[in-house]
């Protein structure tokens, strides 16, 4: 329970952060139930950050993670979205999309020094990243503030360079895990390990705590991550049918259907592999395309395709995130699903 | 322990049958120290097996398996054997092979008739099966000598089909394996999960008792797969340094090296995808490639270079078959790594 004991809470679960599906009502439910609850950064703004703090303080006095990207911008490539949105016409024609209309956003914003300078002023007691760390001098600025910094591990390489670079706390990320993947040294999926063969091994690399994600969904998959050494787990896909959550109704249903045993990594959303159910739009175009640009800016000229298709009540060009055991995702309170996960927990 | 009762051993600990780099020794070794001793099948004669199953009778009274192979053989494709062959030029050039000596032969033999007829007539206790089952024809007169089937199965679909088809043990392979992945119904590698997440669901899918394997490599691996669910569990790569294996150094040494951490699937030494230590032939070529004909007739071309390459000393063409989680693959007796493995069983 020393990870428990350094993040301040009862339990040694951490709710994913999963930006899009939820906000501080998800956070708050898992941090009262005893785990740590966690907000997602990435896709808001400097004031609806302090907006949600500020929810979560009213809230409750327990502990939460506040995460953030830290992925480096690319340069926009005119030729490059050129040739995304013509591979997308014949789609953006049948959705009835003014492609003309479409922006060159990003839609996902890195941390940056606005990002600790809420940090500093609102100080959460832990702070979470996922593709690496930021530059030093941020780091610092999020350190110094007391903060406990975790940051995301795909490899036993990227597991050591967080250590050696401030982390806290390495969130071992197993190949089953839904949404991004947090890679960061390397580009190669097949670099990428299943949990069994990753958590033990980042385990044996690094002495910081080891919180496992990817795949676990119960009481049964915590006895087991900790059995392989993890200090700890985080859980992503089993919260995403909570009330608490703002999943759609439509990747409700397809959580819940078998279409559900089927996902794949995607870089068709953003430009980045994300872990989500088979749909039209990754079958189609997919799963992996060479013609997608760089993390975030696939996301410009694909975001229309889900808000059109959606609007008519089809989740077929829809992010439908969820890890490769997606059963422990069950429509009952975000509490339930922590004390269902704990159950697993031998004091 | 009903695993152990049904196979008629001390421990629920089955020694991944992994052709090419071992044979009896290693059975031998392994079901004396009480687990299960595998013997594959795919790449001997059927005079060979006898002899080999002899050796096991003669060493032990202990049970033992015999696996086979049972895919599809395919029709000789020339046009396609060409441009493979093509593709492969430059290292045949380099390496000094005389193509016009390159055969079009498999190398690898599915379970037929003459294999029902060694099970009929020298009974091994145990029989299981990559890629599927055999005909049902021919897997009633396995199952009518007496034999226990077992059977891989790579996702949920496969579990259910196995047991519904007749296999008495369904052996849960995740993505972490090493050497070949046993899918059937389905050829989309995308399909495949990882064994956090494919175990629990073959558990809950299927009554047959569930073996897990992929990435299990010392006693934490074996109390966690059992923490979710397994009778039992198979390893093979903590058993390619032992002594009883017939690994090639060059293997061994890579297998101890820092080159074992990155491990991919590759098609090109069979043509179905298997997980083996990343080398300059994946790298150059692959990992996976559509040019490589369908399993296992690119063997009759990539198989001289690794056999020029290992007499100059260069495992660069070798299939240097290795799972996700190497570091259990110790350079100590067989059945040391399996007490090492059994110290996680709790009785």
């Amino acid at each position: 329970m020393k990870l428990a004991r350094l993040l301040g809470i009862d339990l040694p679960i951490v709710q994913a952060p999963m930006a899009g599906v939820q906000a501080s009502r998800l956070a708050i439910a898992v941090s009262q139930a005893g785990g740590l609850g966690s907000l997602p950064c990435a896709m808001l703004s400097g004031a609806a950050i302090g907006d949600e703090i500020r929810s979560i303080r009213n809230a409750t006095d327990r502990p939460f993670n506040l995460n953030f990207f830290c992925h480096a911008v690319p340069a926009f490539d005119a030729a490059r979205d050129a040739r995304w949105r013509e591979s997308l016409a014949a789609a953006h024609a049948e959705l009835g999309i003014d492609t003309g209309a479409i922006g060159t956003g990003a839609g996902r914003n890195p941390f940056d020094s606005a990002g600790a300078d809420i940090v500093e002023s609102l100080r959460p007691p832990v702070v979470s990243f996922h593709f690496g760390l930021p530059e030093p001098g941020l780091l610092g600025r999020v350190k110094a503030s007391g903060a406990i910094v975790m940051a995301s591990a795909t490899t036993v390489a990227e597991a050591r360079w967080l250590e050696a670079n401030g982390a806290d706390v390495v969130i071992a990320q197993g190949l089953e895990a839904g949404g991004h993947r947090g890679h960061f040294l390397s580009m190669d999926l097949t670099e990428q390990l299943g949990l069994f063969a990753l958590l033990p091994q980042v385990v044996a690399a690094v002495k910081v705590p080891v919180i496992a994600a990817g795949g676990i969904a119960d009481a049964a998959g915590v006895r087991a991550a900790l059995a392989l050494g993890a200090a700890g787990i985080q859980a992503g896909t089993a919260f995403l049918r909570t009330p608490e959550a703002d999943t759609s109704e439509l990747h409700r249903a397809a959580l819940a259907s078998d279409a559900a045993r089927h996902t794949a990594l995607t870089n068709l959303f953003t430009g980045r592999p994300a872990r989500g159910i088979v749909n039209r739009y990754l079958r189609e175009h997919g799963p992996m395309s060479e013609l997608a640009p760089e993390f975030p800016l696939a996301s410009a000229a694909s975001a229309p395709l889900r808000a059109a298709a959606e609007k008519r009540g089809s989740p077929d060009f829809s992010p439908l995130w969820s890890g490769q055991n997606p059963g422990g995702a069950r429509p009952v309170p975000a509490a339930d699903i922590v004390r269902g996960l704990a159950a697993g927990i031998v004091s």
